[in-house]
């Protein structure tokens, strides 16, 4: 099997220049029924997606297959849009908010595809899905389509995803709000992939950017967890000169981060890279000497993207370098120890991000699945119950990342060892750290808030889950 | 038309370390009657291409197509694998001495392809030739095959066009004498690319890079031509604020850059950017000011080898990047003037960088044709004649760059301007530069060295030159 070429085209020297997003548009043949792209950099604070969507519906173009990188609240707009027959098929890594819940209720025609980030570069490159015009915002760029990710006006650090899109998709517009002289280096999107540039007033909030699933928690529970995975990582043979770890979203997750940093100043250890969704207390790290390198496909705050542009030891990669199963040897193949979040975790250790108790979407596969398959070690933090609701669970609602890739779990009543990693369970075992059986785990959780009562589905789907290899992993169905 | 895509493969989390050249062609799956690349970034001092070969030839292994970016001197020991048949094709830029003179006299069945660089991309980038195995010397590298041109042990600088067959052979093997820690980042060429890693004592002499095409003239007659190229160029309007420029190989063309900079000085302007095959003068502009950015495809010296690793305006770009003319705009689109050698030009303005007054094969395509027919200016810098023999001549032996793409011939007895550049007559006619027709300084040549006897060829095809976008522009005959 070969990668999918990108349309060959010869630059004729006039101006990619154009004035207006509609001409844009226009110049890019979009025709109804085609696949157009965006990428999520921006998290919350995306302007161009609704921005383009707006205008190539009120060109009277339908029928689109959208397959933004990931979705947020912000896309509410997009209901009107697939109500309107303008949007009939999303592909993304995730949504929230009203989208996910029209969407949730069975609204489409067609089940939205989810892919994780890996996933999602996989299929591009492989042909699977084709980007006919990609439409990506950028916070700088010179005339000639040289694009990188923090501008004058607005900033978003790595453009990883958007990376992808430019390299394969057979028409590329940028959206900017900062033209600046040519040449604008170092590039990530580079003039050879660029076909129109359009400049506008404001492409997006960079405020947005840390919002959503980027928090720094004060939660004491949420800190214990976060000591907890910290000493199974200090306690297992990786650990040691040189080791390289990936901190998820989610307040546990990146205060990891904060608790390895103290280990490492302690035990006089140097991490040899950190990898994913670059947050401050990472850059804290590689300013300090504890890290020697960041690769970043998406920057989770502001501190974050600006180091990108002044360290020099700070890397952007694209979503294929980060996470692609299909190449030889994602960066993420290189990872010691993951530590990842999750909405739901049952017995057999598969981890749900993506539904909420009550079956509705309310997150992201992101690059979930990718690096617990990838990492060495895959430690997932969770509280075993949130409010009234056990997060630690029989069956997960819907299965994001499979449990044989999954190696600990971490709550802040126990910590479990997937039974196949028997070495672990030797080496943890050793330690004062409070070893349960997930079984242990569930029944606590049910001790505490009960069973839930099961969420009630209709036969419709609404969702269909791509693994990273692009195989069917699971299925979301309408809520009853 | 599609880019042609690079297998798929998938990493198998296996160390991509091989302890043997042997091994690594073993492994690579090599076979008879395939095609194989390396890149000349070394030029005189490659060790690696003849080493690879002799291990295939003792393997076994017959009938290959080789295409490396350009051949030198130092590839002399071709000509006993070419006689063997390990070696039945050869597309390069360029070949020299010995084994140009074996090519020359006819000893292959099938004409050599000499392609421009940008050319070659194109041709690569098309599909139009596929490399099954690219063997790509690289100073340093780490152990996933993330690779860099400056080393512990020998230095190349840009690695502009191993990037492109890294990108689209569906093996890659690195042979470097420079294993280092992972990351080696900034990585030219990605571990997402590269299946095996091989290190040897030592892949080449970076002294030899220095060698060749790229000396610095001290010759008065060369000095007198590049004094007045670079008064063509300040007297044009492109010649302000922000122009770029890119001065090809050979000695007054080099010097070129001198005489800009003694001029840009004086005027208070500053070039945008520089392009091509970088020299110590180019990154002297760099370090002082006069120059923001350099783009970088070849470092055609040791100081401009180690400027790209230290100077964060000195850009690596890919061959494609530099100069493929089927891509949305590669930088040579972007120059204002190019300053380009020659060994022959004709009444039509037809340059000859390929073959000597005998018939035999003696340079290199390099990026004459891409960067005059991309360049805004395109000045032709040579002596009016050498020794005996006269430069500016009816008709060319052999063209590389067709006359339509030059606007002016600059020799230290006049200078001509093509007569489709009526602007340019008009502009530098007003200049006390002594302008002439080219007829002028055909007859001048005439009268000094008089007519050169015709060389007597065969029927015989021993090289097809290859325009940039695929079309034979013209034959190389076997000497009579």
């Amino acid at each position: 099997m070969r990668k999918h070429g990108k349309q060959i085209k010869i630059y004729d020297n006039k101006s990619k220049m154009v004035p207006s997003l509609e001409e844009a548009i226009r110049k890019s043949g979009l025709k109804s029924g085609m696949t157009i792209s965006f990428h999520h950099h921006f998290r919350e604070g995306d302007y161009t997606t609704n921005l383009v969507l707006k205008h190539i519906a009120a060109l009277g173009i339908r029928d689109l297959t959208i397959i933004p990188s990931s979705l947020s609240k912000v896309h509410e707009p997009l209901i009107e849009l697939i109500k309107a027959g303008v949007i009939k098929e999303i592909h993304t890594s995730g949504m929230r908010g009203k989208l996910a819940e029209f969407i949730s209720e069975g609204h489409m025609e067609k089940p939205i595809i989810i892919r994780s980030h890996g996933g999602r570069a996989r299929a591009i490159e492989a042909g699977e899905v084709k980007i006919d015009v990609a439409f990506l915002a950028v916070p700088r760029c010179d005339e000639m389509g040289n694009a990188s990710g923090n501008g004058e006006h607005t900033t978003c650090g790595s453009l990883g995803y958007a990376m992808v899109d430019a390299e394969y998709a057979d028409t590329v517009i940028l959206v900017t709000d900062d033209l600046c002289e040519y040449p604008n280096m170092p590039a990530s999107i580079k003039q050879q992939q660029v076909d129109y540039i359009v400049k506008i007033d404001e492409i997006g909030d960079p405020e947005g950017i840390a919002s959503g699933a980027t928090r720094y928690t004060k939660n004491p529970k949420e800190l214990k967890i976060a000591e907890y995975a910290s000493r199974v990582i200090t306690a297992l043979p990786e650990y040691k000169e040189g080791f390289s770890f990936q901190t998820g979203s989610g307040g546990a997750s990146l205060a990891v981060t904060r608790y390895l940093r103290e280990a490492m100043i302690k035990d006089g250890i140097k991490a040899g890279f950190a990898l994913g969704g670059i947050t401050q207390p990472m850059v804290d790290l590689l300013e300090e000497g504890y890290v020697k390198h960041l690769f970043d496909v998406q920057s989770f705050d502001l501190v974050a993207a600006a180091s990108i542009a002044k360290n020099a030891n700070h890397h952007e990669i694209s979503a294929s370098e980060y996470a692609n199963p299909s190449n030889l040897g994602c960066v993420a193949s290189k990872l010691d120890f993951v530590i990842l979040s999750a909405l739901e975790v049952d017995k057999a250790f598969n981890v749900n991000v993506m539904t909420g108790s009550d079956g509705v979407i309310m997150g992201a596969s992101g690059g979930h699945c990718d690096t617990a398959q990838s990492a060495k070690n895959t430690i997932i933090v969770a509280p075993l119950y949130r409010g009234r609701l056990a997060t630690v669970i029989e069956k997960v609602t819907t299965i994001i990342t499979p449990g044989n890739t999954v190696d600990v779990l971490v709550t802040e009543r126990g910590i479990a060892i997937n039974p196949q990693r028997t070495d672990l369970i030797e080496l943890l075992s050793k330690t004062n750290l409070p070893i349960v059986s997930i079984e242990a785990l569930v029944k606590q959780a049910e001790q505490i808030v009960g069973k839930a009562a099961p969420i009630s589905f209709e036969e419709q789907v609404v969702a269909i889950i791509e693994y990273r290899d692009g195989s069917v992993l699971d299925r979301i169905y309408k809520r009853g």
